[in-house]
């Protein structure tokens, strides 16, 4: 009993110490559960009952959700009408498929671009078919910025320079940088002031309702992408080349830049216009039919 | 001192109790670091260095990462030839470009398709022409299936439809429900029987080099995307329909069902055929120019 009562004092330090430690590693477990609550909740909010293969990060707003094919919300209202296609025969049906293929089967990414000026009636025509894409709930979650002033071109060349520059000395692994020299692409991206048309593709990642509580644009980025697609056909249908490019990182300062609101987001950006004379390319070549189409 | 020694069996518990209290709040902070680092480590895993603002979440390997302007890996043992393209004079131009707005205008999702059949020649070319899409690194990251078997189209039916059901009565909420419901959509998808091919888009979500090491598909999700948008203006510029649908749910199934490697991931379903003589298409607009483009 002695030893117990010499003990107590020690016991009550160790009590004190004790306290000390949970209280300690209850804040932990707090700041942590608080952590992984939030993403728990990007997860939920994410569309937990929408197929996980499909990555497009559609922004959900409270009580809207996911649909599987794209119709629009407001369809309800509208009236129904028949609807009916030009038919081709069938020989003209398998010319005009041939022909379209080999149409874009020419197009190639051209980093080599001319100034000659391109007619801007063909830029607005070309957007006009891009605006004919579908899209998740008929949304047309898509702005198409059209540059054409000398300054701002050479504005966004300065960002994507500047950014480019970064992504090379700080922001790539050395294998990365050494992958490219072998390449011989750098950072300086000359066709975005030669080009005569920029044309940057935002992507709406919400809407706004008339009470401007936010609307959900389904699949937004895809439906954008696809947009795009068109776009790429309707550039070669013209014999104008453009390039695919995503550029890293600047997307917000190019939407500062061109006055965007903050719900789009740079998706893409096309210099157009002719190639340049001297133009060349890769001698890349596309798979065969056979791998890329299977039939069941 | 008294008051101690009694005390000193009850400190004794109240040690023991505290114990295992540290003990139990340990394992939890522990389980839950252990979850927010695995969600760090996704989050550090997808390119630090890459634009937020693109959404693709292309499967990163190691010591490979994103690029923005979508150049081949291999294109430094590629020969760089001349590249030209047809040039039209301006008129010329000024029209394609407003006759291929025009027929691309009359596109409509359609859900209404005749079970006529169209030659296989038409298939091939209009796939032929969405391989020559874009891709990030020109990886060329898609595999379209193509379903011509009636058993393996009712098969697809049924998976979509199960899965369908369940949303309607699990996964939606009830609001959801009703909103649907106005819209007279349910989940009976009749043209997956009827249409005589479905294409099923599959985006690779990572590759595979000669050695089986992983290879990155850089933006496979948005290069698949737009190969589908080409893909639906050659499906339009033969006179035939489709919906372009994205079955919530149903990819896993649809993979396994089709014997796709696990790297392949559902991105599109699009049934193509005619459209059936009752065929109806909501009286949707689309946007005005004005309202998808802004000039700088």
């Amino acid at each position: 009993m002695a030893i117990f009562s010499f003990l107590t004092p020690v016991l009550a330090a160790v009590i004190c110490v004790l306290i000390v430690i949970i209280l300690q590693s209850r804040k932990k477990s707090k700041a942590s559960s608080a952590q992984s609550n939030k993403n728990n909740n990007i997860k939920q909010e994410s569309r937990p009952w929408v197929d996980e293969d499909l990555q497009d990060n559609t922004d959900i707003v409270a009580d809207e959700d996911g649909k599987d094919d794209w119709q629009d919300e407001e369809e309800e209202n509208l009236q129904h009408v028949p609807f009916t296609v030009v038919r081709y025969p069938e020989m003209e049906m398998v010319n005009r498929s041939k022909e379209f293929f080999e149409l874009l089967n020419q197009r190639r990414s051209v980093r080599f671009i001319s100034n000659e000026p391109v007619p801007r009636e063909v830029i607005n025509n070309i957007i006009r078919a891009a605006g004919t894409s579908p899209s998740g709930a008929h949304t047309e979650p898509w702005t198409f910025v059209v540059v054409e002033d000398p300054e701002t071109k050479h504005k966004i060349r300065e960002i994507i320079e500047e950014e480019e520059e970064i992504n090379y000395h700080k922001r790539m692994g050395e294998k990365w940088v050494n992958d490219l020299r072998k390449l011989r692409t750098n950072w300086v991206k000359e066709y975005l002031d030669t080009a005569p048309f920029l044309i940057l593709i935002f992507k709406q990642v919400y809407g706004l309702h008339s009470d401007n509580r936010k609307k959900t644009h389904y699949y937004n980025e895809i439906s954008v992408s696809i947009a795009c697609g068109i776009l790429l056909a309707a550039i070669q249908n013209v014999g104008l080349v453009t390039v695919t490019t995503t550029p890293l990182n600047c997307g917000p300062r190019l939407r500062v830049l061109l006055e965007r609101p903050v719900n789009e987001k740079l998706l893409m950006l096309l210099p157009v216009g002719y190639p340049s004379k001297d133009a060349t390319v890769p001698d890349l070549k596309r798979k065969p039919l056979e791998d890329i189409m299977v039939v069941v």
